[in-house]
């Protein structure tokens, strides 16, 4: 059938990506950057996972496809796009799933088209060539059959590596932070053959989440949270507790054989352009050693540094007064009088804790807060992917994974303003309660939820597990539109002349950008020179412009060279380091990975 | 359309099986046998795992079916036949699965017809009606969303949990044995709500592996060998490496939560049938504690006792002589004579690890074994159901357990033959040089195999991993058709005069019957109450008669009150324990459970 015809009937969904796939494998084919245009709408948006760019970037607009593709084709030379799968449409938007490869990858890829053309176009490494995960049918024997007299066991090649690795053999890569995100990251690269080694302040894996709040669960649902490889039993509770998770992470680095190295704190980094070698100082419960791999992970968590304001009076406060992030237990505070300085996840937590231990609690609230009630947000929300009902539909945490990387940043706020409008509609109720003690709540400046606000700012939420209730209902005492101006010894004053009497200050005040840890770890000039993580440009609070269009610096190459940073949540560390995994292991390996266009860094923290 | 006409044209495979079912259902809904019956060949299996008999029974032949039938319809009284997804037909067999339901419990099964009679039927409780397992959509949230003064934490509630069980709170059942069985059931029996504390002698979950012979690998591959709930991951070696295997039952048992005392050993057993208690005396690192749970399980493995020969002037040897089971390493032994009294998988793995240690090793083979190649018995046997393969061809382990529990005894050793008939064919080359060394050979007495071997005698077999090569190249050097007649103070005298000298001799020379660890730590009046375990009386070496079509006293009532066997290698482990779980917990429960035609006891041990 000639292409003519076909256009003159309607085609099925899978017809038309195929089509639409097999015409734009031949532009690319051509290097016929004009034709390959033709195939995307004005409104377009193609996010890259390596394929191309060897980055993580989204190109937007056809200017921006145009120079993509001409800054990549040449080096990529992508071929064999075929459809995978049966394409859908819903409404006037149909979208199907391929396959293709260039020389050094497989690859896959998802395409939305509008009235034919392309829409939104996602192309992601799946796997490089000739270093396949040993999976499936490529699993390892674990015996060498036959006998020899030279066998050594797997508990001796265990142990020899445990006695070499960070000694006499050189990892080719450090990560520093033993948390999901580094552990995850460190599963990969084993699957890799990429020798990593993480390092962790802490003695044992999961010590992070067992120092945290004692009645800390995890915010996200369990579908959202699994860990690769080795996904949670299917009678995981949906909410994990904090010392379950720690166990599992723990129980984690041990069957995934993840050299670790707790009770280490990392004193210094510096990087040798010349040697192109790290030299990573650490302090190993006490014993000084000096690490040189090629390539160093920060994976310390998204949230970096803690936020401790300097507020006059502060030094003179005779109680007690530490960030979130050193709350342990409301135990010690029966009685007492404790002040929570933030309306955020940790501070709405931190607030319940201490009333659950008979405190008296007031929180500060400065500025509105997105709340969202947990069984709204899963329904609402996550749910689409990840949940019971999701697995039933077929999407298992793979294709979730797949489906939510197949959604550019640009796109996402204007797709979840109408969820937040009828979360709005359902919890009105809920909402009015917390209004009427004069909770201030938004929805994101531009209405766009939760996830959005997360993926700017990290910030600004709270997922509602019970804390509002006790807001609404007055247990814990609300000052809102307020913020601290000075302490007393024994009290807060605040912005609108009253005064807070106090035993405890909790500052619920969050985290600075993660290159505060390359400052306290390599230099600030190395942190300057990275500049802000996190955040997309969207020119929203704690945000700021310009549009970059991915989050800055997380999982793809910075301006110092091999200097990487790791973090996010549970989905996010699952879903990137993988992708930073690949482009480590291209680089140990030696395969050239042209950076397209490395973002330009426009602020410093 | 009448069921005469559908007689007359040819049906689908799943109406076929579709028209069975309807009519079994409706003849057991009229309690009318005769109808039942009719729907039945000559020859034909029901085998039934707990729905009909709360037994493990196979019914055989139409008196037989006749007979279960009159014993149990009235009590399972089941309902709802449905067939389950398409049925299939390969020449002359039609076979598909079904669920049906009692008024106790959701159940599954499977049928074969031939001539559209009914050649086997399999019958199984899935799950008990109120007491499902908390998984997927019914998993626990994890954290009770809200806020409450008395909450108790998941940390401090396991707390709780560890200081009372075993002393102020007695557990419902005591499992005997750590090892993959014990760890497995007790995985169900959590899920299930049943409490229960495993008991080994052993510090650390895994110490059973870890302290064999350091060259020990799982001799069947991975795909047999999950666990249940949390399956390897699809990295996971093919042969797990012991150390490997037992660094993953202790995360298991730490992952799953399950009680487990080591370093603890029980001393004696008492059951008060008035009280219908148990009292087990334990010794936990020195401490004795009297546990007094309902039910006692032994899981200290299918092998039972080792049988360690007594040949007159084994007294006087002055070197050093052990039972296999002790066996740890060969490094001592180097330039060592060694003697390997026994031809069987141990007998082989330990040959191996002394001539790789450069032992100077001779075997003794009193009688013919069994020896696959593992390669060709992946191919021919267990891959069908558990490989890749299977895998791919939809095949997952839940499948794959339920299609192996579809096949009755009685009909496997037939279905056996052929393809052992084509192991003997492709590796003939092998089989050649093994006799021509003298090494004396069978494929079981009916050429039925390793696997019906197993079932038989648990005895009696070698995966040659290796092992083979060592003899039919004479480095092992090979005596047989010899037994021992004495020993001497530095040699072995055998059967036809000969003598050889010895600096170590290992007894190879397998178990006794499960049962011996009633007589060791309950009474050997028990013991012989109880009678022999293992076996389906096929009347072959080792497996007296008469026929019982089922393993004897394993995961089903005993002669024994409250006294239950549970063993077998890991995909026994994991599919029985299951059904062992599910009895366990409707005897908790307080629900009827008549046991239908208990078996009686023929043989000792």
């Amino acid at each position: 059938m000639g292409r003519r015809e076909q256009d003159l009937k309607p085609a099925s969904p899978t017809d038309q990506v195929g089509l639409w796939l097999s015409d734009f494998g031949d532009a690319l084919a051509a290097n016929d950057i004009q034709a390959a245009l033709a195939l995307f709408n004005d409104d377009c948006y193609w996010r890259d996972l390596l394929c191309f760019t060897w980055n993580i970037k989204t190109s937007e607009g056809k200017p921006g496809v145009a120079a993509t593709l001409q800054g990549t084709l040449a080096s990529a030379k992508p071929s064999g796009w075929r459809i995978d799968g049966e394409a859908n449409r819903v409404d006037d938007v149909t979208d199907g799933w391929f396959t293709f490869e260039t020389p050094l990858a497989r690859c896959k890829g998802h395409v939305r088209l509008k009235d034919g053309k392309c829409f939104t176009l996602l192309t992601l490494m799946d796997e490089l060539k000739g270093f396949e995960e040993p999976r499936g049918e490529r699993r390892e024997r674990g015996v060498q059959h036959g006998v020899s007299r030279d066998r050594k066991t797997w508990l001796e090649s265990r142990a020899q590596e445990e006695a070499e690795l960070g000694r006499s053999v050189q990892p080719y890569c450090v990560i520093i932070g033993g948390g999901q995100g580094g552990i995850g990251l460190a599963a990969r690269l084993r699957q890799l053959n990429v020798p990593a080694l993480i390092v962790d302040k802490l003695p044992r894996p999961g010590d992070a989440w067992r120092n945290r709040y004692k009645s800390l669960c995890l915010h996200d649902p369990v579908w959202l949270d699994h860990m690769p490889y080795i996904p949670f039993p299917d009678h995981w509770p949906v909410f994990s507790p904090k010392d379950k998770i720690g166990d599992w992470l723990e129980m984690y680095v041990k069957v995934m054989e993840l050299p670790y190295w707790g009770g280490t704190e990392c004193t210094h980094a510096h990087y040798d352009a010349q040697t192109k070698e790290w030299s990573v100082t650490i302090s190993r419960n006490g014993e000084m050693i000096t690490l040189r791999p090629k390539q160093l992970v920060l994976a310390t968590g998204m949230s970096g540094v803690p936020n401790i304001p300097k507020f006059p009076g502060a030094e003179s406060f005779k109680g007690t007064q530490y960030h979130s992030s050193q709350h342990r237990s409301g135990e010690a505070f029966a009685g007492k009088r404790c002040v929570v300085v933030g309306s955020n996840n940790s501070a709405h937590d931190i607030c319940a804790d201490l009333w659950e231990h008979g405190a008296d609690v007031t929180m500060l609230q400065r500025s509105s807060t997105l709340v969202a009630r947990s069984e709204t947000l899963m329904e609402l929300s996550s749910g689409r992917l990840y949940s019971e009902a999701a697995l039933k539909r077929g999407i298992n945490t793979d294709k979730a994974d797949l489906m939510s990387s197949s959604m550019p940043y640009g796109v996402m706020a204007k797709v979840q303003v109408p969820v937040y409008a009828e979360m709005a509609t359902r919890d009105k109720a809920f909402y009015d309660r917390l209004r009427k003690v004069g909770f201030m709540l938004d929805f994101g400046e531009d209405g766009s939820g939760l996830f959005v606000k997360y993926i700017r700012r990290g910030s600004g939420y709270y997922i509602d597990v019970g804390g509002s209730e006790l807001i609404a209902n007055g247990e814990v005492k609300l000052k809102s539109g307020v913020s601290v101006t000075r302490i007393t010894p024994d009290s807060v004053v605040l912005s609108d002349g009253s005064e807070v009497p106090a035993d405890l200050i909790v500052y619920a005040t969050g985290y600075g950008s993660m290159n505060g840890w390359a400052a306290k770890i390599i230099s600030q000039e190395v942190a300057d020179r990275v500049g802000k993580c996190w955040g997309v440009g969207s020119g929203t609070t704690n945000d700021p412009g310009p549009w970059e269009g991915e989050l800055r610096n997380m999982w793809k190459p910075t301006r110092q060279e091999a200097l990487w940073f790791h973090g996010g949540n549970l989905q996010q560390s699952r879903i990137y380091s993988k992708y930073l995994a690949l482009q480590l292991k291209a680089r140990m390996e030696g395969i050239p990975t042209p950076v397209f266009d490395l973002a330009a860094v426009h602020h410093l923290s």
